[in-house]
Formats: structure tokens, C-alpha cells, sequence
């Protein structure tokens, strides 16, 4: 169980009130307008919640999953020093979320004695120059190399073609046997091409749960395999997502922080406010905001309604920006360019490291101001002054706060965000699980590469 | 010299005039009426430039700033294993991008005599969990660290702070005289108090050239000594750069690279399209999209016209995204959201490794059609697929193409994209080398952080 004095992140929306934002500032009227519609929708989600939909909800409470999770890192520990894990978009982004929210910031050139577990290696692309360096690295380590092949169907181009590559790779170097050891599949639980395959080569196997989609996966096997055995607690993880699943499942619009960051930002929208810029200050959070990227976009940027009838070709564009570094290159921008972005900044109150900046050099009084600081108040620092300066210039700007950055909270925060998904979808009014445009590019990718019954230029 | 052979990377704007575009394309009609006034201002700009405007367009024959960089590589080349660079915005963004570009994509990875220089660490945040990781790895190897401070001014509070770390436990640890061997300062070559403080303590340096903003600085030493330190060919970068000064000075529109991309997206910028999607299928481009990033926005995002009298808040937002990665995190909202983006592909047609996809598994069919091809031909499938999705759902999409990826590709992509951005600022009528937005954080940071002269609460 978490610690009692484990603090929940929050979701702070007093800067969209500020004055200074005249006009763009977020009214109490549009707030107590809109409160209605989202209670009935957050009640509507709990009740289609006991009829098994959203059911990536109900993922932190699979306790069998999390076991078998654990005992197959515990298996693998010994092993292993490197996880390959072959996977793309939904399959890759919370591994690579994960590993950089809550392990060292480098991890991978860490001695081995010094990390919690083998380094990770996620390749989410099939560039061949990455792929070559890749085997490059792992080179006669070979024999103590995990590759972890997540794919629902096992039909990803992307993920399949890594697969028989290293598939190859491992039976000429290693022979059959052993090289099938050295595979573990994620897939679906019953049917399909990899599990089909796993059954045949005789491969470890993990599930992809049913009626969870790519892009809300994380907090099952797809996301948590490769946390657990790189030294992340898990059920740590899982507890902060159950504690957010008690605040995202109040009613009032106020008290509930999925349903408030899913209806600030429809409302910004409907205002014009067509990016959703996530800042977090901090390099571990940054992960973080390309996950919560595909999340947000594959989720509500639709050409249909919900009932598939109607057009609407909707959708904010997430951004992912990183405090202080992009004051550096996007605030010029988003403070003098045009009204069209929302923008939430992540913040950390208390930093698991800091470094006091030196008080040195007496003669060179422009720096005197730093010494004595640390890194994590300038960093703070920075983040107000950014904070009050887009304010100034109004621009609405809201905080996520982090108390610390643990696996509590980093579990908190993915549940907090996958919900306030949903309710956006119902304000939107998509449908927040399907992603039909992205079908066509595929089909013509098929029909390039010569796929049998794929021989026609697909049109739609 | 460059071979002969080499060949120019070019941009192909034909997909903008695909039929199913519908009123989406771009039309003969509106290139030729921007044309006249195009080569107005690529002549204004070539005049200019002979009275000392756009310094940045001459960097690449700086021979001078070259062989200075190259001795001073080579200099330290024997006696460090780590360069930390210490910079933010256009003082790291670059370093990073040609690292990414152009070396192993596990560089930092590789064993020692597998590298073609020492690890490359570009500390662009003062996140403090980062940088105390950084220590850690550098543990004992300190005495073999060079650390780079990259600040015009020496005043950027990041870079300031880091420095004063650096420097105090650089002494602690070796003494003052040996950490000064330590520290090398890339800074104005005449005065602030970066240059200052070198003299003070006795550091090597490298210029930051005069007239040259930090986002078009990558030509010149900021950008250049770490690539040339780690063993990219900075001459046949510094070639290719001039390659495509020849072509940007054409004053022909479409026989102007700079200038057509320029007015492409300023033509769909007036129509809707508020964001420049830069995505290429190439891992070692992505960070060229980021540094992208910050010239378009930075040099773009005003309030004021270029005569600073006139409120415009104009801007288009540029996005960095991957293929075909984020075929499975953005394509979906790129397909069906709003009709607000342009999108810029990133295509190599001839990747210097390549891997062959094996033909295993004859039970599995689904698959078949992957085995004898390569991933290289799989990913221009993807790049292809997409393209002709996005454009059968009427998304404008253009390419920029790359034959290979070398340092006279690179050197011409980044002189493309500087030489766009100053026709682009004539375009929108902005200045396209000040940020005026950024100084207010700053002024508030420093108020929060206590700097004399600062007391009270900066309004503006």
C-alpha cells in the first residue's frame, strides 16, 4: 500500500481566472453552464463502466494481471541485459514514458550494477539506420537479450518486419530453441496472427486486455512489462491510478480534475483554441506529453460524430512543449503569435535531487543573484515567470502539480488524463476508442509492398 | 570538396496540386501573383546582405571561424572522453541536431573505440534530477570532461547556473588551474560577461559571431565544435550550406527552394492553415524538426509588424512529428480533424544501412508479403501511403527530399530552412531576428530569483 502521507496531484485552474486575461479568462457562467452536462456524462461513463465499456478503467484493479506481470519480470531478471521492446504508438509510448518518468535520466549508460534492472531499448520505427545500430549495440550480447514483441493482431507492418528480422537474427545465431526463448509476444489473448505464431514457436506470452485500446494500454501488460523489469514499481503505479479513479468518478465538475481538464479545454476550443499545449518543467514529464499527444489526438480528432452520421472534422491538436528549454524557442510564439492555443503547465514542488548553485566568482555581480539557489527553485522560477508572463499578455494558461515524481503520482496522472479523454470524447461528442483515419494509409501501404489482396490502389 | 556526385536535397510541391486536394490545392494562379513579389525581396535580401544584414547567410565561408574550429577539436580531441555542452535554445539545439543527424544513432552507446569522438551531452534544461544524473555519469571520468558554455551574453540564467556548478566542483575537485583547462567558453568576442569572466579565469573560447541570433547560429562555432569534436566533416557541411546558398538566391519562385517554401506556407498560412507539420521518416532528422521548431516560431510569432507600429499577433505554429511513428499517434487527427495544417515530409531515398526483412514463417501468410523486402523500402511505403492518404482526404502535404543523408545534405537542409525563414519573415511582415516576447519571463524570473535591480514585479 502507498505511504498515507503519498499527496494526489492536482489540477489547478486559478491562473484561467486571472485578470489580466480580460476577455480569455474562463467565465464561472460558461463553468456552471456546462457542470450539468458533464455530471450526467461522468454518471452515464460509471454506469456503461459496469456494462464492460472503458473498460481500461477497471485495469488497475486486475490484480492477476499485475501478478502475472511481476513474476514473469522476476523470471527474466536474472537473465537479461538488454529489453528490446518491438512496438509502435500505442505498443511503445507508455514503455517510453514510463522508463523516463520514474528511472534515471540515463538509465541506458548507467553500469550495470547501478541500474534497477536491463537497459531498454523501444524502437517505435522501422528507420533501418536506427535498427542497424540497434544490433550494433546489443552485438554479442545477443544471448541475454529480451525482445518483447507488442501487437494486438501481430499484422503491424511496423512491428511484424522488426520481428522476423530478430526472429531470423536469433535462430542463425542461437539455433531454434533458444532463439524461442528469447521472444516474449504481447498480444491478444486468443486469436490472431502472433498468437497464433507465439503458439507455434512456443514463445512466453503476455495479453493484450480485450476492449483496451492501444492508446489507453499503458497501465496493462503492453506498459507495465517493461517498467516492472526495469525496476519500476508497479503496484505502486496502479494504486495512485485507483486513487485518481475516486476523485475522476465524482460528479461535481469542480472536484472532479478529469471532467475540469476535459471541459477547459472544449471550452478553449470552442473559443479558437485550437492546440492544447502540454509544458511540464521537468525532463522526466516530457514522456509523459508525447503519450498523452497520441492519446489526445487519435481520441478526439474525428471527421464523424459519435453516432457516425454527421461531419464535424474536430479535434484540438496536442503539443508537446518542455519548460524552461522551449521558453528558449515556442514562448516568443505563444505569447505575441495568435490566440490559438491552451496551454498546461506540469510542475514538481519537490525534485528527488537538487543541486545548490555555487556562490562564486565575488567580482562578476550579474550572476551574484544565482548562488546560493538551487536548480530546482530556478526551475520553478522560470516556471512562474513564464506562468505570469503569458498571463500578461493573455494567454490562458492551467498547472497540473506534481507533489513528488513517484509511481503514485505518475499513476495518478495517466488514469487522470486517459479519463478526462472520455469525457472530452462526450463533449465533443466522438467517439473517443476508434481511429477509422488511419486505415487508408496503411491499406496503400499494403498494396506497395505487394500484400495478397492488396493488388488494386485502395481508394478508401 | 565535395564529390561531384553529391546531389542536391529538393522540395516538391507537386502533391499540393493533387486533383483530390479539391479547392485544397494550391493554384498556378496564387504562386504567380506572390511571384513578383517574391523576387522583390530576395533581391532586397541580397542587397542587404552586402551592407551587413542577414550574417548569417555568409557563415559558410567563414574560413577563418573553420579552421579555428577544427584546431581546437583537434586540440582536445586526445584528452576528452565526455563534452557537456551548456546552452539552451539556439545555443544546444543545433549541437543536437547534427549529433542526431549525422553519427551513430546509439552514439553515446557505443564503446570508446567504436565512437568517432568523446559522449555528447547537451544540457539544454536545468532540471535538476538531469543534471545530477549527469554528474553520476561522469563520476571520476571528470578529469576528461570538457564542458562548452554556450551563452552570447553569459547572462541566460540556465546556462549561468549550470556554469557556476560546473566550475565550482571542477575546482573542488581538481584545482583551480587544471579546471580551467576544463571550460571552454563559446561566447561574444568582445565583451559581456561570459567573455569577461574567460579572461578572468583563462578559458579557451570560440565566437559567437556578430549579427547572428542564436537560432541561426548553428553554422558558426556554437553549433559547430561539437560536431566537428565528434568527428562530423564540418567542410562538407559548411559546402553543402553554400551549395544552397546558389539556389536560395534565385530570384525565380519556383527555381528558389527557400522562397517556395516560404510562400507555400504563407499562402496556407492566410488560408486557415495555422500550423507547419515538419515530419520526417528519419529518426536522425527528428531533431532537425526540433530545431526547426525554434527558428520558425521564434522568427515568426509577432505582435508587431516589421515596422513595429502595427499589432498583427501572427504566427503559424511549426510541429515536429515522425514517420512513420506517428502514423499511429497524429495521422489520425491530421486525416480527419480540422483543416488547419500544412505538412512538410521528410523523405531519404537511400539510407547508408538497410536491412532485409527475412522470408521465415511460410505458415504464417499474413506476413508473407514483408519477407525480401527491406525496412528501408517498408518505411518509404509508409511515407508514400500516407501521403496519398493524406491527400485523398484533401490534406495538402509537400516533401523536401533527401538522396542521402551526409554532412553536404545536412548543411544544405539547414540553410534551406534559415533562408526560408527570412523571405517567410518578409512574407508576414515581421522581424524575423528579434523575440521581444521572451523578455518578461525573463525580467520575473529574475524578481523571483532576487537579482538587484529587479525588486519589483515586472509589468512589462
Amino acid at each position: 500500500m502507498p505511504a498515507k502521507n503519498q499527496k494526489l496531484i492536482t489540477l489547478e485552474i486559478k491562473s484561467l481566472q486571472a485578470k489580466s486575461l480580460g476577455p480569455q479568462a474562463l467565465t464561472a457562467k460558461e463553468l456552471n453552464e456546462l457542470a450539468p452536462r458533464v455530471k450526467k456524462m461522468v454518471q452515464t461513463i460509471e454506469r456503461e463502466r459496469q456494462l464492460g465499456r472503458h473498460r481500461y478503467r477497471d485495469l488497475p484493479y486486475d490484480k492477476l494481471m499485475i501478478r502475472q506481470v511481476r513474476e514473469l519480470a522476476k523470471f527474466y531478471r536474472p537473465k537479461v541485459n538488454n529489453l528490446v521492446v518491438l512496438g509502435i504508438g500505442g505498443s511503445a509510448l507508455g514503455n517510453i514514458a514510463l522508463q523516463q518518468a520514474l528511472n534515471h535520466p540515463y538509465y541506458n549508460l548507467l553500469d550495470q550494477q547501478d541500474r534497477s534492472g536491463p537497459r531498454l531499448f523501444v524502437m517505435d520505427n522501422v528507420d533501418p539506420t536506427l535498427f542497424a545500430g540497434l544490433l550494433d549495440l546489443i552485438g554479442d550480447d545477443l544471448p541475454r537479450t529480451l525482445f518483447n514483441v507488442i501487437s494486438k493482431s501481430g499484422e503491424t507492418a511496423e512491428t511484424a518486419s522488426q520481428y522476423l528480422i530478430v526472429r531470423d537474427l536469433l535462430i542463425r545465431k542461437l539455433g531454434s530453441k533458444k532463439a524461442a526463448g528469447q521472444i516474449l509476444a504481447t498480444t491478444d489473448a486468443h486469436s490472431g496472427t502472433l498468437r497464433t505464431i507465439a503458439q507455434q514457436e512456443g514463445y512466453n506470452t503476455l495479453p493484450v486486455p480485450d476492449g483496451v485500446g492501444g492508446r489507453f494500454s499503458v497501465l496493462s501488460a503492453v506498459g507495465l512489462f517493461s517498467a516492472a523489469l526495469c525496476g519500476i514499481d508497479i503496484e505502486d503505479l496502479m494504486h495512485g491510478a485507483a486513487a485518481m479513479d475516486q476523485q475522476v468518478k465524482q460528479t461535481a465538475l469542480l472536484h472532479n480534475p478529469a471532467a475540469l481538464f476535459a471541459a477547459v479545454n472544449y471550452l478553449y476550443y470552442q473559443r479558437g483554441r485550437v492546440m492544447s499545449v502540454m509544458m511540464p518543467y521537468s525532463n522526466a514529464l516530457y514522456s509523459l506529453a508525447d503519450w498523452f499527444r497520441q492519446l489526445w489526438a487519435e481520441s478526439l480528432g474525428k471527421r464523424y460524430d459519435a453516432a457516425g452520421t454527421q461531419e464535424l472534422f474536430v479535434g484540438p491538436t496536442p503539443i508537446k512543449a518542455l519548460g524552461s528549454t522551449d521558453q528558449h524557442s515556442q514562448v516568443q510564439l505563444y505569447r505575441e503569435g495568435p490566440q490559438d492555443k491552451l496551454i498546461t503547465l506540469l510542475e514538481v514542488d519537490k525534485f528527488d535531487r537538487d543541486i545548490k548553485i555555487a556562490k562564486q566568482l565575488p567580482k562578476v555581480k550579474a550572476l551574484a543573484y544565482l548562488g546560493g539557489a538551487t536548480l530546482g527553485q530556478l526551475l520553478q522560477a522560470e516556471k512562474q515567470g513564464t506562468e505570469l508572463a503569458l498571463l500578461a499578455s493573455a494567454r490562458p494558461c492551467l498547472t497540473i502539480r506534481f507533489p513528488r515524481l513517484t509511481p503514485y503520482t505518475i499513476g495518478q496522472f495517466i488514469y487522470l488524463m486517459e479519463a478526462a479523454t472520455t469525457i472530452a470524447g462526450s463533449l465533443f461528442n466522438v467517439n473517443p476508442y476508434d481511429q477509422p483515419g488511419v486505415e487508408l494509409g496503411k491499406k496503400i501501404t499494403y498494396h506497395l509492398m505487394g500484400k495478397k489482396g492488396y493488388e488494386k490502389m485502395p481508394r478508401d
